[in-house]
């Protein structure tokens, strides 16, 4: 009998091409879908919460994938374990709803993207940061991510390729956003509705300009008017942005 | 005039063949030694305070060259760090005396060993940890790391390769041995006036045979009693050892 099983998985996007199947490039989803067909004796498809980009990493993505194997979840699990690569983990591994579906069945999500400031990026660290050493006005850029709080056409934030719905709403609603400062790490984190291609790493970028001068808290709420064609940025880069966990209405 | 330059360096070691120039591999000292000569415009014996294996990492490896360029210590660790992989990042550089040398002007080392004891190692600490999920007596080991402290021949937990000054003394002083659990780590701390090859390694090795009841306290003092060729072990993995720091008589 077909089961339906939902899988949370942390890993270290540096080496993956991102999430998405693509032909001939290491992706965590092709990596996740040849070990689990490997174990049931055909293709399976993997479904994950959201894409993520080539070098962002992940904390606790969730997947679903269906299953005639009656391995019990928790072998599942361990055998998934010892054939993937430990950049990628399985961290839970369960039986779902039949109809669970974890992109659509998501009613939150929350990132982290982390900023390096000091001269010096430890080796044990660059993978997961984006250094920038220079001077920013930290306080203005703290200010302005309490801007992205609320609903928001996010148009002038998505990535100008983002097209894989078409016609959908640019509209979506962030819970909370807010910067902090601990340490040598400048960490923004953000919960929402629901993210576009690109937003975190554009939220980010549009930041730093706050930091630099180039904008200010008026200048990006301005980008919340509508899509007006502008875009906001520029994107900061992938391997700073870390997707922390998504959130379903039960468990 | 020739200036003796003294560096601090900071490494993630899991893409490098240990410290040791060695001809068509990556190593830190060959990359090091690039560089510097690439600055300098002709080859520069770039000197460490001890080898490190293929796959340790350093939090504070100390190095010394002799140059003639007068490029200023801040700019000339800015031109390194700039030439380096970001798995290599020079922390501090100076100006030193004449005759420094980093490996016998050293006074004292430190190594931190690091055993991951949950059952899923997260994908952000593979490279800087062994795991080890099975089951281990933590109080025998605590009891049987205090065992090393004190003058020793550590013969028995040298590598058996280890050839590379004959007829030199086994004989080496720990100042402090300890292990402590934190979290899901359980980290061996060692200070000692010297290390012979794997020795750092053979120990955490042997403490574990003590966890896992195959020796007790009594067996491993035993190894101190002189070269009779039997050798503790096994060694443990290269990635769960990081060199700490090094200690000379000034600064």
């Amino acid at each position: 009998m077909a089961r339906r099983i939902r899988i949370t998985i942390a890993y270290d996007g540096t080496e993956f091409h991102g999430w998405q199947v693509q032909p001939g490039l290491p992706t965590i989803q092709s990596v996740l879908e040849d070990i689990v067909a490997e174990l049931e004796g055909k293709a399976v498809h993997v479904a994950g919460s959201g894409r993520t980009d080539a070098g962002v990493h992940a904390l606790a993505q969730v997947a679903a994938f269906t299953l005639e194997n009656p391995i019990p979840a928790e072998n599942l699990q361990r055998a998934m374990n010892r054939l993937l690569p430990p950049a990628i983990r399985i961290t839970a591994c369960a039986e779902a709803e039949a109809g669970f579906h974890p992109r659509f069945d998501a009613i939150a999500k929350t990132y982290r993207y982390t900023v390096h400031r000091a001269p010096i990026c430890p080796p044990f660290e660059w993978r997961y940061v984006h250094q920038y050493p220079y001077p920013l006005n930290e306080t203005a850029m703290v200010a302005a991510a309490d801007a992205f709080e609320g609903e928001h056409n996010f148009a002038a934030f998505a990535a100008s390729d983002d097209r894989y719905e078409e016609e959908r709403s640019m509209v979506r609603t962030i819970f909370s956003s807010s910067l902090v400062r601990e340490g040598n790490h400048l960490i923004y984190n953000v919960r929402g509705s629901g993210f576009l291609k690109h937003m975190v790493r554009n939220i980010v970028g549009s930041l730093i300009e706050v930091g630099r001068g180039n904008v200010d808290e008026h200048g990006i709420r301005r980008f919340f008017a509508g899509d007006t064609g502008r875009k906001a940025g520029p994107t900061a880069p992938a391997k700073g942005l870390t997707m922390v966990s998504v959130e379903y209405a039960e468990g």
